[in-house]
């Protein structure tokens, strides 16, 4: 198999120097990121029953987890919690005393959450040192130069520290920029690594979305040059599919290219200064209607009929009648006869099918679709992108894995 | 045996309100932390010994340890980080850049250094576990009126969120005020709980020292009313020695009580007012020379008399010659005959009989010694005070393990 550098898609450190060609700008890498929030952690409450314990298997990796689970299960049962009657006056409950209260957008994990939230974790990291990875940790909050000008629009949610005159410092955001900080401050050029940690934004929140200010992230990367194009992201994606599949989760895995879309938003007359603005919008595609979605991408300053050709192009149906990935290709191909002509887009269908083959190798192409709507919002995605959703909707917003 | 109200130590989150009268002011409580310090990780690499894979014992609990961690090991074998040569310019490796620099007092744990860490949590979870203790999550900042008043001179120490218009917001200093707040939030009045994460305090980080602004710290807490007295005590104790064996250290557990010193400060003629600030000082002892302490003592408004009596008896060798805590308590009424007149002085020396007997029925006596000049430095302790530190000495200027 011919190796080749792979088009980089690293949140990049020094996008604001003028000496950019460093290490970092020659990384190839892969991204998951698993969000396994709150809510989703409650609704998943169901799963207890996995944690049973069971007979010894013939497996040591099985039998340590299963051994391991058992643990926290007992934990759980033998909690020594007892619930207060709430205090009452004249029937209402007492409202807590401000220094009692929660911050905005937080929760307490009690003894039930943590149980599950360690037994999901473990089951997680397991499937992450099967392929090979390595944990790491980073603290919980950077210098804010290292995450400035790294999240778009979203910027404005993060929590910065209060300035007492040292270095300005600000809570980490997700854990993809501090690994890009990680990999420069020790000079690593290759690294395929977990990471398990609470990241934090300064969002509004509707706590029936499901949006939390800190929650939990588990991050597989692989990062590295001279990596084979696209066997990378048949990996992150496989490896996805073996965390969610060890938790027992009935899903679907949408996947879309950058180069795709940048080439779609060529046709419909979308200028490629406002492309990575319009991506932001494309992905409210599956919350939002469509007329929503065009308004704000006219508004950013798109004409009328360019945000419809845009939007009616990626959301037309492309499985209908059509078997597998491949045939899907072939479909986009017909419905936009003028993306033969334009070279990314050439290249990111040759991707996607390269993909498709090795996913198909692994056994992980039975829960994969192609989605031209899926965009994703932050800034540094390019090349392919994909998501995991649930398939029996939890009130969750978000995927529950994204790359 | 008989069933009583002890003393609370707990940090009190109503002190500054004038109805104080609510739940949280009958909880007793014991209380333990341990301070895996990052140094003091590095410190414990010779301990990776002791991860190697085991033949498979009859316990359950043991069997899904050594199993878990054997897989810790194998991910820090099969690591996939390569070593960049350092970039050099003229023979000197060049500096980095300010967006790749870590916050001032954090460190990355590297794949090694996170093997390392996840198995010693593990161990000292396993152990907080057998002793019946749920786990609990709490977020990593708090309200900041929730952490006000809680921690005398080290309040300053505080990492603040920047005031974006909401509520003004702290990072957590410690787990016990958290755990507080989260008892009155839950309306919980007992509870027997862990919590392991890492705790924030802007200290000046003379990192030869090892200490850093983030660290992480191993809570065990039996918080409740109608605790059988000194119990609690006790279990936390015992509960430290089997985490501290599990990890195959040599320590010795220094314990005093917040009654007996007051009651030498009684004797030295220290004004009660000053008692709390002084034990700050005193607790420096293990570090500073005494006439330090004497100084910092005087320059908070003791006399210089006092200061020099009140630091000669905790200082007062105590076990020369004696066998035993129960020797050890005989020495100290003979040293400080007036002791036998002061009422609290009486109840602290029949508590640490009773913790004794305790501990010595648990077979947990062997590592204890009394130690009048151990003091704790946070305004919060009373009662029972204990510290565990290293025989060898590593580096670390804490205790791995206080209460």
């Amino acid at each position: 198999m011919t190796t080749m550098r792979i088009t980089t898609r690293y949140p990049h450190p020094h996008t604001n120097e003028r000496n950019s060609k460093t290490h970092l700008r020659h990384l190839g890498h892969r991204h998951l990121l698993l969000a396994v929030t709150a809510l989703l952690l409650l609704q998943l409450l169901q799963l207890l029953h996995l944690l049973q314990p069971c007979a010894p298997t013939q497996s040591n990796h099985a039998t340590a987890l299963k051994q391991t689970l058992q643990i926290h299960v007992n934990v759980t049962k033998n909690t020594h919690i007892k619930q207060r009657r709430p205090n009452t006056t004249r029937g209402l409950r007492r409202p807590p005393r401000s220094m009692l209260k929660l911050p905005k957008g937080t929760r307490d994990f009690g003894p039930q959450d943590m149980a599950l939230t360690m037994a999901l974790i473990d089951k997680v990291k397991t499937a992450f040192k099967i392929h090979g990875a390595v944990e790491i940790c980073t603290p919980v909050f950077e210098t804010t130069d290292a995450l400035k000008n790294k999240y778009g629009e979203e910027s404005k949610l993060i929590f910065n520290l209060q300035d007492e005159g040292g270095e300005a410092l600000s809570l980490r955001y997700d854990l993809t920029v501090p690994l890009a900080r990680y990999m420069g401050s020790h000079n690593l050029d290759k690294i395929k690594r977990f990471q398990i940690g609470k990241v934090y934004r300064r969002d509004q929140p509707t706590l029936n979305k499901g949006r939390f200010r800190e929650f939990y992230q588990c991050d597989f990367d692989i990062c590295g040059s001279n990596l084979a194009k696209m066997a990378p992201d048949a990996e992150v994606i496989k490896a996805m599919e073996d965390a969610l599949e060890s938790l027992k989760l009935d899903y679907t895995i949408s996947v879309n290219h950058r180069g795709l879309l940048s080439a779609l938003a060529n046709i419909s007359g979308i200028p490629s200064s406002l492309f990575v603005s319009v991506c932001a919008s494309i992905d409210k595609l599956d919350k939002k209607d469509p007329e929503f979605v065009i308004q704000e991408i006219v508004q950013k300053g798109v004409s009328l009929s360019s945000a419809m050709d845009f939007v009616s192009r990626v959301t037309l149906q492309i499985d209908k009648g059509v078997s597998g990935v491949s045939g899907m290709l072939d479909r986009i191909l017909e419905q936009n006869q003028k993306l033969s002509q334009i070279p990314k887009a050439i290249q990111a269908l040759e991707d996607l099918r390269l993909l498709t083959q090795y996913l198909q190798q692994m056994d992980g192409l039975g829960r994969v679709r192609l989605d031209l709507s899926l965009a994703r919002g932050l800034d540094y995605y390019t090349g392919v992108i994909f998501e995991a959703k649930l398939n029996h909707k939890v009130g969750v917003g978000d995927g529950v894995g994204v790359g």
